[in-house]
């Protein structure tokens, strides 16, 4: 029965947000701590205080993508090698022609944007080549900039977004920050809607304006430049439209591609929902219960249905599970299939020793 | 010490693929099964075995994506609605044209991968509106289209292209799945980069042979167009030529698209295992083995070490473990804090009565 407590205990301290330190030396009912829910940044934290060497300073899945500072590399790298080849290769290049160096900057970004309107187009060989080498790279790139602008951008707009959003509540930074978390996707969904509804207005109005279209044209030429689209009959052919455009161009590429990435999303997360409420709620039958029970003790523990349940879900593999025992029994020096303070201490020592 | 061997066998037994049953009914030596890598998998084929009725024929993982036939049909319905659209405005789209409803599929086509070549434009306020609300919706079902396409299209190929990169080794059919299932974002990559070069060359000789283009213009309007860059200047003019596009140029946008996609799956998927290489590898302090330790016993189970590493890897949230155990404790109505065969039957019986 004490076994049976503690196991409930356990059960109850995982969904427990607060430690009950009076209960610490009471032996029927111990104190269990919440499960943090960033292991890692807590610990960063955690180690912190008590001195310890960080072996790195941002957060573990920043590891999963390129820093910001590389992107900003490979777009420079890539629009001045782009000017560059574009410009000495400028007679080659047939069109309605402006200043030259502006001109091989925005036929580079008209290329690396897929939008490729026409209005320069390449028209020797060697120019030919050269473009069709420039928009697969820029394309390589373009996803590049993506997954650095899913990263940032967005989430620095976020806090304005819901302020506005509950201007008629009065709501603190705390609530916030947990109204965001709770909702990441759609936040990020309509901080992207409103960042695009803003480049589209923008766009339209600088094509009326300093390009002379009627506003149907207008918006018509900034459909089908934020989409890619680019049939080109409309185009930027002003020095200051080009110059506007080499800007605005990237920016609303990326940020169409970002409405639609985080549409595809929120939809995932609705079905993941669903998808996980339907394996939590489906009924437990016996065998189900003897895939659970992994130790065959006749009864399923908390961290089995866990395990079991996650699996099931698919977010977790056999594969995840193998390496993290092979690691288990690395730590567990001692061989008694637990890790204790002393495995820890052994380990320490014999790391120190070699 | 009992309870060490209990644990230590289940440490083992998680990684052991082979089930013991001589030792079934040893009490210190008990029989430990393997958790099933497929828990669903395997479940619907155990509840076959046992006359049990499925709430489902497919993988859990395919309620995430919408059916194929569902794709089929916006597919369909936007080709029909949008032919028929230009169609109806035809004589305000300028350009070179050829027959009226072949040029509205094309149009409808070329609009959808957002190529957007400009050899046929709207001409009208309608017409360009129109084309406006087409390319967003195109881009929306080629997306679709995409996510279809990463679900099949590629693992049909794939045993063929094992069979072919392997013909110097004799290879069975086992050791080809088993090739494909460890390697599975490489063979992706490769079949579409295999699939790609296809698409490349087929359209290369039409467009210099249907099209007479010269060589290096039908490669350069190949890239052109697979890259939905489609500057226009070299275009599909001819009845065949405008046929043989309606079909190239989607396939070959969305395997262009398929190939990006690929090649930062393969190169999230190396950053991943360095990832969970270092994240398994790192020293474990104690305040790590404190953070582990979920029911402060003093000793970090097998269980609990799977978790915790999990978590650290990102493949698994509170929230995550929050939902399961809310389910847990629905089901433990004994409130044993374990489910047991008992607690099933209550549980049966009670949704069978109600």
């Amino acid at each position: 029965m004490a076994e049976n407590d503690t196991k409930q205990s356990l059960v109850l301290g995982l969904l427990d947000p607060s430690p009950q330190p009076n209960q610490k030396n009471d032996p029927t009912r111990r104190r269990y701590r919440r499960c943090r829910s960033a292991p890692l940044a807590n610990l960063v934290h955690l180690e912190k205080n008590v001195g310890g060497a960080l072996p790195y300073s941002e957060p573990t899945y920043a590891k999963l993508h390129p820093s910001s500072t590389q992107v900003t590399l490979f777009l420079a790298v890539y629009l001045c090698v782009g000017t560059l080849c574009f410009f000495l290769v400028k007679h080659q290049i047939k069109g309605k022609k402006t200043n030259g160096i502006l001109d091989a900057v925005y036929f580079c970004v008209v290329t690396m944007t897929t939008v490729g309107y026409g209005d320069l187009v390449p028209n020797s060989v060697p120019s030919k080549l050269l473009a069709c080498a420039f928009v697969f790279t820029g394309m390589a790139l373009c996803g590049l900039i993506l997954i650095k602008a899913a990263d940032y951008l967005v989430e620095k707009q976020e806090i304005l977004l819901v302020k506005v959003l509950h201007v008629h509540k009065k709501i603190g930074p705390t609530d916030i920050l947990k109204e965001i978390e709770a909702n990441k996707v759609k936040y990020k969904f309509l901080m992207t809607l409103a960042l695009l509804l803003v480049l589209i207005i923008v766009g339209t109005i600088f094509l009326a304006t300093v390009e002379k279209l009627d506003l149907v044209d207008a918006f018509y030429c900034v459909c089908s430049t934020i989409t890619t689209l680019g049939y080109g009959d409309k185009s930027f052919s002003t020095e200051a439209g080009r110059v506007f455009a080499i800007f605005w161009i990237v920016t609303s590429t990326i940020c169409v591609a970002l409405f639609f990435l985080y549409l595809a999303e929120l939809n995932t997360e609705s079905r993941q929902r669903s998808l996980v409420k339907w394996i939590l709620t489906r009924r437990m039958t016996i065998v189900d219960f003897e895939a659970a029970d992994l130790d065959d003790d006749g009864v399923v523990s908390a961290d089995e249905f866990i395990i079991y349940k996650l699996k099931e879900m698919g977010k977790i593999s056999q594969e995840d599970i193998s390496l993290v025992m092979d690691e288990f029994k690395n730590l567990d020096i001692d061989q008694s299939g637990t890790l204790s303070a002393s495995d820890i201490t052994l380990g320490q020592s014999s790391q120190t020793g070699s």
